[in-house]
C-alpha cells in the first residue's frame, strides 16, 4: 500500500515494476544525438498518413505495439492505459489507442503528462487494481504547431527561446511482474504561475513548477540532490534549465551536477536549428524509454528523479491575455 | 484494497465515502426543472468576467469553494484534485483551480470526465494514498460552442439531434471520513467507435459506449438492471437514450424502467429550445451533485450506477473526416 509522505508525496511500500518501455520517433529525432537509441525511427514525418494528427495517432499505436512485443505481454493482459497528448480533446490518443480496446483513462498535463501517467499507473498497480498498466504519451512537431502556433506554411520566425516539439511517442508497461526498475515514490505537482505570458518561451513558464516540485520532493523525502544519480527534467530547454538552477539555488539546493534535461539532449541545437531544445509530451517520453531506461538497465543509474514539466495554455487562453502557468510531476525510479 | 473484478471492473473492499457535493450553474439551468436543487445559480452567464472561458474557470472555482464549505473541510486537507473540462488543453480547469494550490491530476474524457474523476479519486482514497480527494468538472455553453462549433454571433441553426451544453460545474469530495454514500465499484470504459461522423448528434456517438460499459458492468458484477434503483447516464439526450435501450435489448437487458439521463432532466426541451437535451461535463456533474445526491441522502436511491458518456472529437479530427468515437465510465454508488 502507498504511504502518504509529507505534503505532496507518496512512497510505495510495494513498488510497482517498470517492465519495459518503447520509443518511436520521427526522422529529425533519429538524426539527433540519441538517434541510435530509439526502438523505431520513422523515415517519413507523415508516417504515410493524410494528416499530421493521424500521423501522431500512429506514433502511439506503434509505441504501444512495440512495448507489448518487447515485454512479451498480450494486449488482453493490459488492464488499463493512462495516456494523453497535446492536441485539443486528446485526439492523438483517441485514434491511437482505439483499436486496442483497453480501458482508458485520458489525462492531460501538457508536457508533464508522462509524469502524470507513470504516477497514476504506479498507484493502480500498487493498490492491487491491475497486473499490468500502460503509461503513454505522444507529440508531433507539425500537429503541435497547428494546435498552438501558426500554420507551417507561414514559415514564421522562431525566437531563440522557442523549443522544437518532438515527433515521437513513448510507452511504458508498469506491472507487478519483475522488471528492470521500480517506481518507489511520486511527488504530484500543483499549478505554479509566475505570470509569464510568452508562449514562445515555455522554459520560463515551466521552470518555476519544476523548482517547486523538486523543492517539495526534497522536503517530503528528506533528501538532497546528492541522493540521486540523475535529476531529469522533461523539456525545460536551455533557457528554462538556467532558471530552474537559479530558483533552486535560492532554496539552497544546487542540482547542476546531477541535472539532465530531455529537451536539451534530444537535438544538437547548433546543427539542427532547434533553438532552446526539444519539447512536447513525446520528448520526455521517448528519452525516458530509450536513453534513461538503458542507463537503468545497465545500472549506470541506480536512483533517479524523472520530472516532466508542462506549460498550461491554449491559443484561446493565450490570445485572451492569460498567463501560461506550469505544472510538473516527479517520479522516483530505482533500478533493481 | 480494491479487488479486480471480471474484465473491466474493480470492487472496493473498503469503499471510499462521498462526503459532499456542490453544484454551480448558469441562469438557463436555473430556469430548468432542477433549478431549485442547485447550490448556486449564477444570474449572469459571463459571471462578470471578460470571456466565456474565464467564466467557466470561475464556475470551477466556485464549485470547489462551495464543496469545501459544505463539507467543512479546509483546502489544505484536500490531498489531490482530479479535474477536467471540454476546452482544449483544459484551460477551464487550469485557471479554475490555480489559486487553490492543491496537487492536480488533469484528466480528459469529454463528457465522461466526472465518471473518470470519481473512479480515480475513489482508487486514490481506497489505496490509502489520501484522506480527501476532490473530483470536479465543468462546461459552459458559450465556451463549448466556440471550441467545437461556430461563433455564437453566426446564429447557426441547430438540428433536433443537437444537445445544449450545460453551463455549470460540479465538485465532489471523496474521502475516508463518514459520508452519505460510498463508491462500491467502478467499471472503466474503452473507446467504442461505431463510425458515426455527425458531431451534431452526440447522443448517437456516445450511446454505443454506454451500452458497452453497462453490458460489461452487468457481466463483471453478475448483476441485472433490477439490482439498481437508478441507472443514470450523463448526456445521451433523447436520441442517444433510445439507441442505448435498443443496443441493450439486443443483449437481453431492458433498462427502461430504471433509466434516467441527466441531459434529459436538465432542461424542459419544449420550453427551453434545447432540442435533444443538456450535455457537457457540467451536465452530469451538476445533476449528480444536486438531484442525485439529494436522493441518496434521503435514501430514495439505495444503489445506483452513474455513467457519464463522452464523445471523443475535436474540430480538427472532425474536419479531417474522422469519426466521433465514444467512451463511458461507470461508477457504482450506494447510500449509507
Amino acid at each position: 500500500m502507498g504511504k502518504i509522505l509529507g505534503k505532496q508525496s507518496i512512497v510505495f511500500e510495494n513498488p510497482p515494476y517498470i517492465i519495459e518501455g518503447a520509443s518511436v520517433v520521427g526522422p529529425k529525432e533519429g538524426e539527433g544525438p540519441l538517434g541510435k537509441l530509439f526502438d523505431v525511427v520513422e523515415q517519413d514525418p507523415m508516417l504515410g498518413q493524410d494528416s499530421w494528427e493521424d500521423a501522431e495517432s500512429l506514433l502511439q499505436k506503434e509505441a504501444l505495439q512495440k512495448v507489448l512485443l518487447k515485454a512479451r505481454i498480450n494486449r488482453a493482459d493490459i488492464r488499463y492505459i493512462f495516456a494523453g497528448d497535446l492536441l485539443g480533446q486528446l485526439i492523438g490518443t483517441t485514434f491511437g489507442v482505439l483499436e486496442y480496446e483497453i480501458p482508458l483513462f485520458g489525462i492531460y498535463g501538457a508536457c508533464s503528462t508522462m509524469g502524470e501517467a507513470l504516477s497514476l499507473a504506479a498507484i493502480m498497480v500498487e493498490a492491487g487494481n491491475a497486473e499490468n498498466v500502460v503509461a503513454m504519451t505522444s507529440s508531433h512537431f507539425a500537429s503541435a504547431e497547428r494546435q498552438f502556433r501558426f500554420p507551417l506554411e507561414y514559415g514564421n520566425q522562431r525566437p531563440f527561446s522557442a523549443t522544437w516539439t518532438v515527433t515521437g511517442a513513448g510507452a511504458v508497461v508498469i506491472g507487478k511482474g519483475k522488471g528492470f526498475a521500480k517506481i518507489t515514490g511520486i511527488t504530484t505537482g500543483k499549478i505554479v504561475d509566475y505570470g509569464v505570458k510568452d508562449a514562445q518561451n515555455m522554459g520560463a513558464c515551466m521552470a518555476p513548477a519544476a523548482a517547486d516540485i523538486l523543492y517539495q520532493h526534497f522536503q517530503d523525502f528528506n533528501s538532497t540532490p546528492a541522493d540521486y544519480d540523475k535529476i531529469i527534467t522533461g523539456d525545460l530547454g536551455l533557457v528554462g534549465k538556467t532558471i530552474l538552477f537559479d530558483l533552486l539555488n535560492e532554496h539552497g539546493y544546487d542540482i547542476a551536477k546531477v541535472h539532465m534535461d530531455c529537451g536539451v539532449e534530444m537535438f544538437d541545437a547548433s546543427e539542427q536549428d532547434t533553438h532552446a531544445g526539444g519539447s512536447g509530451c513525446g520528448c520526455a517520453a521517448t528519452v525516458l524509454t530509450s536513453y534513461i531506461f538503458k542507463q537503468l538497465k545497465k545500472k549506470a543509474y541506480k536512483k533517479i528523479l524523472f520530472i516532466p514539466t508542462g506549460a498550461l495554455h491554449s491559443t484561446i487562453s493565450f490570445n485572451e491575455g492569460n498567463s501560461v502557468p506550469g505544472i510538473a510531476h516527479c517520479v522516483q525510479i530505482e533500478c533493481c
